[in-house]
């Protein structure tokens, strides 16, 4: 099998003229599918219905303190979903603030309590001369290079490895540069590779030696127990960090954020942050002025639902037991019909919500739009990276949760097909 | 009967003895209550257990446009529920903003969005080289003020009226100072003097000519619906803000705040915004990179449980009728005790949670010590002024809501004592 730069230019016309006819009939079928955001599908969803009938008006409705759930008051969380929580988090209930329904909310506000207020005592960040930067390991999740690009934080790209950022660099940069106050880690299952840091990786982060007294590691562990798969041998485990900072030293070092948006209801979970006494004491007195409190009812609805980490993690396998077919099908067909072109590589994670597809260079663009006129809807290129742009132009963010598998077989079949018709022309045009 | 003072050395000096002994006898009994703040009470919160049944497994999740509220997006609220809020806000769907379950928080964000990104376009706050200023009727809320506090806004005190605030001085600050850029208002049974504001202040609120393009009137109207009286003839109306607003050509000059948190659940209501279209698109597009989505779950469920905005005011007589004995209880000790001592004025509002009582210069916040001698909370003394400072130290917030009758009963007991004492000190330690 030749590959397509190897085909000679008679042979890659005929494979483009080809490709075309399968796009113009697949455009007939009008297809409208969508893989472009993280989101649960229906099937997922309704696996957590029955945590709606857990609180009824028969229900006692107290945390076991005696707090009644339906009034003001618990700033910080009630105990029992603080223990939840901290245990999904592998942190103690004490290190943990349970937050409202994003954890998303809950990283805006850090930076935007930061800008404002400053890091425990720190000079706020709209009081310093020079603008503030951001670390940002690529290809990374969009959303969190928006918050900052809101802030006018300057976000230095960090290039991603299978292992986690290159440390070399994440190090310098931090220990250099006072103005690197921040850097944004999805360090399990990463957004979009999938790719999960390494003990030495986790091991550098605790150790860091930070110029900015305000630097943190914002540790976004949204796959934290989205496994694939159920055997523990393939699930990815990563040392948990804040007791390698404590370890090191370093207890202040970094802010880990949760939720279970993708455990029950996207939307109606629970988020939460876990940090050093010194950070939780600096969030709380943010927060007395904020808020009363946060839905303690659902909360209470949470606990009572999964009880404890092992439940959660059974219906954790119940999620996998669907997901998991989705990824493998888009292997499948990846494999099938890409392998060997040379026109693309594609990440196999084992968890997680996406998996990331590097084309040639210069051709994630124009893919995503041959997607879109076929009906298929992908997270925009260069949305993995800072400022959306992507100098080479070649990553595509891939998320299959939310289609039914047929349908995504069918989007996964234009896919390959517009990576394909892409790769050819782009060559084409070079000769 | 003579007042305190008009009574003779000798006659006070006799009183206070008398108060003394009553005084000593009442902490024998160890009461430990609360009147410190506007909490619902136990009997208030089952009114709405029911709302925990209307969703369960077996419920169709989708609002009226198909959107399924178990997952991501729908960043302004669905539709029903902006209707039912816009309802209970006397505003349209499209002029309202559903967010999470508390309106300070959103308060909060709208200071904190001025402060980093400003308003509509205006300098971000944080980069004025002078500092903002808020008008704040006083007394006023705690919780407001401590807001503004935070971000070291300057805070001007404005007399508070039977008809609003002193409008003549509101309108000189708000038209000569470009500093001036927000106002704290509770226009409806105002906190804690449960004054409404009169249509004439409204309008003169409307008409406002703000030296600064970026201030807005911050118009918390928290007590919407909550009248202590279902005889429409006892129940206080105010003009609608927003469209006064729009009729006078200043549509933009409003953020109306309202919530559920003392319809249904405090901490797992709904809160809501209400202001122009030009006013939602900016906040729009700082809450688009903050969250991806509040809980609709919970929006379903309010709307499910209430239907309508007349099923809601009907839901508010049941808090009426166990609110109205409360404050009742209170005006009839207070008329009882202190009517004509001349050491006391309080305020008797028709819907609310608070009164405010005044007492003889100098003396509340001796009072509210007492009272705590003897087991009773209050509201701390100057908490109604910004900075926690009373000049006249003499405003006490009243919040008769949270405990059940006969404790209230006790703890107004402990009050007037407790005044009557302090203002009998007080007297003689002049003479």
């Amino acid at each position: 099998m030749k590959t397509y730069l190897e085909m000679t230019t008679r042979e890659l016309m005929a494979e483009k003229a080809a490709l075309e006819q399968q796009f113009e009939e697949i455009k007939t079928r009008k297809l409208k599918l969508d893989m472009s955001r993280g989101k649960p599908s229906f099937a997922q969803l309704e696996l957590s219905d029955e945590m709606m009938d857990v609180l009824d008006s028969r229900s006692y409705f107290n945390d076991e303190t005696g707090t009644d759930c339906r009034n003001y008051g618990v700033l910080a969380g009630i105990p029992e979903a603080k223990r939840l929580m901290g245990a999904m988090s592998e942190v103690a209930p004490d290190d943990m603030i349970i937050f409202g329904n994003s954890s998303l909310n809950i990283m805006f506000n850090t930076v935007s309590r930061s800008y404002t207020h400053g890091v425990c005592g720190s000079t706020p960040w709209c009081r310093l001369d020079k603008p503030v930067k951001f670390l940002c390991p690529v290809p990374g999740y969009d959303r969190h290079f928006r918050i900052t690009e809101f802030f006018g934080i300057e976000m230095i790209p960090i290039p991603m490895t299978e292992t986690g950022p290159e440390m070399d660099l994440v190090e310098k940069f931090v220990s250099e540069d006072p103005m690197v106050k921040g850097i944004w880690c999805v360090p399990k299952y990463s957004n979009p590779q999938g790719y999960s840091y390494s003990d030495e990786t986790v091991r550098r982060f605790a150790a860091l030696k930070p110029a900015a007294e305000d630097f943190r590691i914002y540790w976004d562990n949204a796959y934290s127990i989205h496994h694939l798969y159920e055997d523990p041998e393939k699930q990815d485990v990563i040392l948990e960090l804040l007791s390698e900072c404590r370890k090191a030293g370093n207890p202040d070092l970094v802010f880990k954020f949760i939720s279970t948006s993708k455990v029950t209801f996207p939307g109606s979970g629970l988020a939460a942050l876990a940090a050093s006494k010194r950070n939780l004491e600096d969030i709380e007195r943010y927060m007395a002025v904020q808020t009363i409190g946060h839905d303690k009812m659902n909360q209470l609805r949470h606990v009572r639902f999964f009880g404890n980490l092992a439940n959660m993690q059974e219906h954790m396998q119940r999620h996998a037991e669907i997901l998991r077919p989705k990824f493998e099908a888009l292997w499948e067909i990846f494999d099938r019909e890409l392998a060997g072109l040379e026109i693309g590589e594609w990440t196999k994670p084992r968890g997680g919500y996406f998996l990331s597809f590097d084309s040639m260079d210069g051709c994630a663009k124009a893919i995503v739009a041959k997607c879109a006129e076929a009906g298929v809807k992908l997270t925009g290129a260069g949305a993995t990276f800072p400022y959306g742009i992507d100098p080479r132009d070649r990553n595509i963010r891939i998320a299959p949760s939310y289609p039914e598998l047929k349908e995504l077989i069918r989007a996964a079949e234009v896919f390959v097909l517009s990576v394909k018709l892409v790769s050819a022309e782009k060559i084409l045009s070079t000769r």
